[in-house]
């Protein structure tokens, strides 16, 4: 006779970033959270009773209307707030809530930077094919709170998508660039280049990542005379806009769902 | 001079499904899709002007408006269908459509199984603590067409999920369980537990996939007289679905987004 | 004052296979191994005093050498061997040892598939460049413990590699093929290139990936007319010989550690 | 009539680190290689010949004996000296050398933060079970190439390690503790504890990673006073010393070969 032991259920890998906004300043909270339940659950499991099955869906709702006013600085607290919110639901008797937050570097006001799997890269050909000296980065996570919009792009009957002209913009900057000649110290030349990729992400207004790319290969050659031609990939990495109005709240705006898939996938070379 | 060369824009890891339902036996088809178009954008890059800039999320839509009538076994048809349709958007000159399917091996009418990763697992603990034998198997992948629903749970303000009799569940089925003693021919007892989990699976109607959990765990502790007790980690792989009706579509309720997060996370102990 | 709670040390992620030779059938066990040991380490922790702590480097030759004689289909009994070993050292108190295997499917006498992660793939490009239609198939993951051979290359002051005429080869096919014209039936044509690839690679003898990659693809070629081209990318997933002579053991030669990096790439077109 | 196309054969993720010693200062180069060759390699393709074939285990070891000398700030460089090498081989054509390097930053002479994918974790806990507020940090990637010791451990007939008193030491820390109570600022209580982690990762000398974790986790419960116990998970990221000597060189000690599996998996909770 088989009896039910130890049950839980939740939800995982919950994706919710908080845009803070100041007079001249941004905030920006990015966190991954868990939600593990433990209640009166017996029926549901023994005979598919679900009365006291909180859905997990309801779950991911909760932490994205929660954000909106509750996710700070202060992850502790964050999942302090969830925790007792979880527990109040009828039939909950405990409930654990993890909160992992991403250590977005802050390089400007509106503007971040992501770390982690940054490389620089080199490629050297030789031969008779296609031979040359390239350099590059791969893994530059960028993210800025202003100056990105998106507008009078063409509509058909597939599009949803709202014109915006103040959006969150992330991507993932790989760049790879050909020397001709290969400069002196390649270093510097490297490090002039990754400076100017990134001032020119945070600081130029762009109407699309296409332009966003164009601006920052512009730049990039002015500044490293050594550089023939210059090739970005620029994913966008989506921060969609959660509509919080759904759960009869007033939406301010800041709360967003970060998704992995699918992403926008830009691509440009611009040459001298 | 700054001068524009070879560019291209798209929409990347775009995920779709399809149900196919027959009187009495469905296919399935999931396959992720790239769309990457070239085309008249110069002014997108330079100066900013998007009017030929099809949105990369109008893409996404296009796809999945397309699944509902063209997504089938002839993939090399559906990327000729998609590919046709981009190229005669207003501005573009060329368009690549990618797509890759996921080969799900048909167990019954209703059923499939994953394969991939799957593992079978072993482990043994000695000393003074938790003493034991232990095997297991992870990586499990199923996914059925009918048979499961998920009703009657609790409403709040946060819950917009719709109650289903019917739903599409898939999950990567993780199991740990303790022999007491161990059987004689590990080998079968874990032949004959994992052929009890995948046929469970399949067979039996579930409520929830708490239930459908318990239902697996009851039969398999049926089936292996060494089972001592088992746990199941079954995190429920969504397929949530398009809305159709959104591009003035009729719709068939048979075309879904898979999502890798975030999951629901469920786990259970069941002990003889 | 601080106070040294619960603690172990062991070693994760050994994975090693073995090769079982019959008459004129093999078996192959291929797993991934997790050692982790309490015992009386307290003055590690505190003073620096290494004598009680058995190297993590250790625990993985004793996988290796265990394997030879021990490790088999019964997963768990390969497991209370090494607990059984492992607990049986001067200050260890308790061993926890978790072993999880890869599930090879059998083709043939010497030729197994890995599954997992396969999938079709299919290409349609539209416009004025290169228009055409490709298929395709990735992750498809073959092993063959017979009929591998790599011997009279070069050799210069950096090359240790041994000559072999008989050795375990494996790969993660990738093929991309061109149609010219589209097949009819396009499902049809992609199982009977498929078939072909996993054929000969089980079936021909090679002197190299290089020539194994070309066996494969002319036969391919021939198999299905509407193929213009083939191109097969075959990363060589090497499997080391493990030198069990080093613990004074007889090497049997049938012990090996599948390493993920660095691996072979071989990549080659053939045209018809 | 099959026809051999373009084709081309390498060795991928080739990972090679260098250490440069100062009187006082150490360099840490940390770079991944890949090297793709093209020649007159048509009848080891089409007849299994392979006396133009430089095998792939020779460009890894090449890799791993020019690293002594010429890995260094230069990238390029490192590239264009192997490419030159390659280039220079009996019947290759043409070279394709790619190397990506790790962007290490420093925080000491000999101590570097690896940077990625940390982020700051939180976890409460509610209910009649474990209740309570923990936080933490994972994917603290450190490594230092001073300061670390492995001897006098026991050695039986699996042991090979030689006994050091100076190794590369690098791990990725995960960190868990629990406060009672709650700090005002769990910011600066986090902040607190991550600095504390890093500088005497970074400062003290250890005996083992095992004393490497108790003299941090001491060290922290000392810096935060409302941090009840700690619990940190130390997995040893091993660089393995490539013995050159092989190649008739005269070995400087200070190029390694790092590997991500096996690794020694080391963990301990330490209370006040």
């Amino acid at each position: 006779m088989a009896q039910l032991g130890e049950n839980r259920w939740g939800k995982s890998e919950i994706r919710v970033s908080k845009l803070h906004r100041d007079e001249t300043r941004d905030d920006f909270f990015d966190v991954t959270v868990q939600v593990l339940l433990q209640g009166d659950v017996g029926a549901a499991h023994v005979a598919g009773d679900n009365q006291a099955v909180l859905p997990t869906d309801t779950m991911k709702n909760t932490v994205y209307a929660m954000a909106q006013e509750h996710l700070g600085p202060d992850l502790e607290g964050f999942a302090g707030v969830l925790g007792a919110w979880f527990l109040d639901r009828p039939g909950v008797d405990a409930a654990i809530v993890n909160v992992a937050g991403r250590l977005w570097q802050r390089v400007s006001d509106s503007g971040f930077l992501g770390g982690g799997s940054e490389r620089r890269t080199a490629k050297v050909a030789v031969g008779p094919g296609e031979a040359g000296t390239w350099a590059g980065v791969d893994g530059l996570v960028v993210l800025k709170t202003r100056g990105s919009a998106f507008s009078g792009f063409p509509r058909d009957e597939f599009t949803l998508l709202p014109e915006t002209d103040d959006r969150v913009l992330a991507t993932s900057i790989t760049a790879d660039w050909r020397y001709d000649p290969v400069p002196m110290d390649t270093t510097a030349a490297w490090e002039s280049a990754r400076q100017t990729l990134i001032e020119r992400f945070f600081e130029d207004r762009s109407a699309s990542m296409q332009h966003q790319g164009w601006l920052m290969a512009e730049a990039v050659l002015s500044a490293v005379p050594e550089m023939a031609e210059i090739t970005l990939h620029l994913p966008n990495q989506h921060h969609l806009a959660v509509d919080l109005t759904r759960f009869g709240m007033t939406d301010h705006g800041v709360v967003f769902q970060p998704v992995s898939e699918p992403y926008g996938d830009i691509g440009l070379t611009v040459e001298r």
